[in-house]
């Protein structure tokens, strides 16, 4: 592909720019900056996809697996990111994963707020919501977040976060959805209004839930409310819950992992939905 | 707790017995000796539940996190199961948890065949099973484990394994359903075969699905079927499904993770069955 301008070549994994990507593996640095990082064809490629800009793309021609690098780095490129190739040493260095595919990226977050999600009660269809309360695996937001995208929901509220949705490994788990799914750390208790005002049912997902889920109506307006992989939902949400639902256990284990049960609730909707 | 006879003590990391467990971690020495690891509170709870003999036990008090395991050892060694107690050093020499909880134990593998699982057939309901084809990823093949026990399959097919089931990532993806689940290692051909011959349905899981899996009957005698992680089910069983189904995908993704995907159509069965 040759240099090209607006083309810088990253050899030293002294430079700065190595160092501020080691940093933006840390959730406090993250915070600060309000930048994140993308690896990966895929969920770089989703990004551009979804008119994310991207601040800085670094590349290592050596490590590209496919064919699709150069398109979507010219793309990149017009869109006046910063690109920086890379000796392998030195993307190595900056990767997080076990194979890196060559394309790493720092992204501007997006803060999106509540009222992002109004949009979706003009729709024609009664919108479908997720909350998340207090997630602490990044595997399992991520793995929300995919199921989210996979349903088509109207929007995830991350309430009272342990994991920011900007956390590496949510990026990666999501494939990229992250991207497309419009998704908001708010506190608990402005969701919890919120949802309210907006006569939203909050249907929480629990053992203890009186009811099956495939019993409940989820048809109308509906927020999916599931907690911690510990401790499930906070006394909080239990309570202002409008309903509380349960998935069948038949077997030793008391419960399923939470993006499991998320993904069964939400399916369970799209599939009441598309009955009607 | 004292020392008590059949206990003995381990002290040095150089003892033959942690060099026998890190050996174990390999799939090599887990099928050459048919034995294999199941560490923690939980998963070996639930393997003396299930009455599965334990060859060794191996504890380390000062690692406890509960108050349960003194019971659970004392179950334990009236098998006459052969225990250690180690000390700290040890014991994390031994252990793959990041946060090892003073319970680990060396068991032998329990082999059974298709014939084994005939017994689902005179049941009164129709019975239920998996078929995982090559999957590659341990977490997921635990997953899968996971759903199966909940929805209370009959039997977990492992055809054509990569990742074999005593794989201790597995059992600890499974929480321990490893050993109430009833799982067989069998090559596809055979399966296939036997199947048939007992007039199962072979519901394959694929994005091509003509029809969504919410669509067609999971009531009658069915197999579900999925295959590996990045290329989905074989050429063979795709050929020989009585029904190819696909799962809806409204976003930017293509597919679910097989886990995932796994669990929807096992619960959709579930929820079927259960209106009949």
């Amino acid at each position: 592909m040759g240099g090209g301008f607006n083309m810088l070549h990253l050899t030293s994994t002294h430079n700065p720019k190595v160092k501020q990507v080691a940093q933006l593996r840390n959730k406090s640095d993250r915070d600060e900056s309000s930048l994140f990082l993308i690896e990966g064809y895929r969920e770089i490629l989703r990004a551009t996809d979804a008119d994310w800009d991207l601040q800085t793309l670094f590349i290592c021609e050596e490590l590209f697996l496919g064919s699709n690098e150069q398109a979507l780095i010219e793309r990149i490129r017009k869109k006046n990111s910063q690109i920086f190739t890379c000796n392998k040493a030195v993307f190595q260095k900056m990767s997080y994963r076990d194979r890196p595919d060559g394309l790493l990226a720092i992204a501007p977050q997006r803060k999106l707020s509540l009222s992002h999600l109004e949009q979706a009660f003009v729709k024609n269809r009664a919108p479908l919501f997720v909350v998340a309360e207090a997630i602490e695996k990044p595997g399992n937001l991520g793995t929300i977040l995919r199921s989210s995208d996979a349903v088509g929901v109207d929007g995830l509220i991350v309430c009272d976060r342990c994991t920011d949705i900007f956390n590496p490994n949510v990026v990666r788990a999501s494939v990229g959805t992250l991207f497309t799914v419009p998704t908001i750390e708010e506190k608990g208790e402005t969701t919890l209004t919120w949802l309210k005002e907006h006569h939203v049912t909050i249907v929480a997902a629990t053992p203890h839930g009186e009811r099956e889920f495939t019993e409940v109506d989820l048809t109308q307006p509906v927020a999916i409310a599931v907690g911690t992989e510990q401790l499930g939902l906070s006394e909080r949400w239990m309570k202002q819950a409008t309903l509380q639902v349960r998935i069948p256990m038949r077997g030793i284990a008391d419960s399923l992992n939470v993006a499991m049960a998320t993904t069964l609730l939400l399916y369970e909707a799209l599939r009441q939905r598309q009955l009607k």
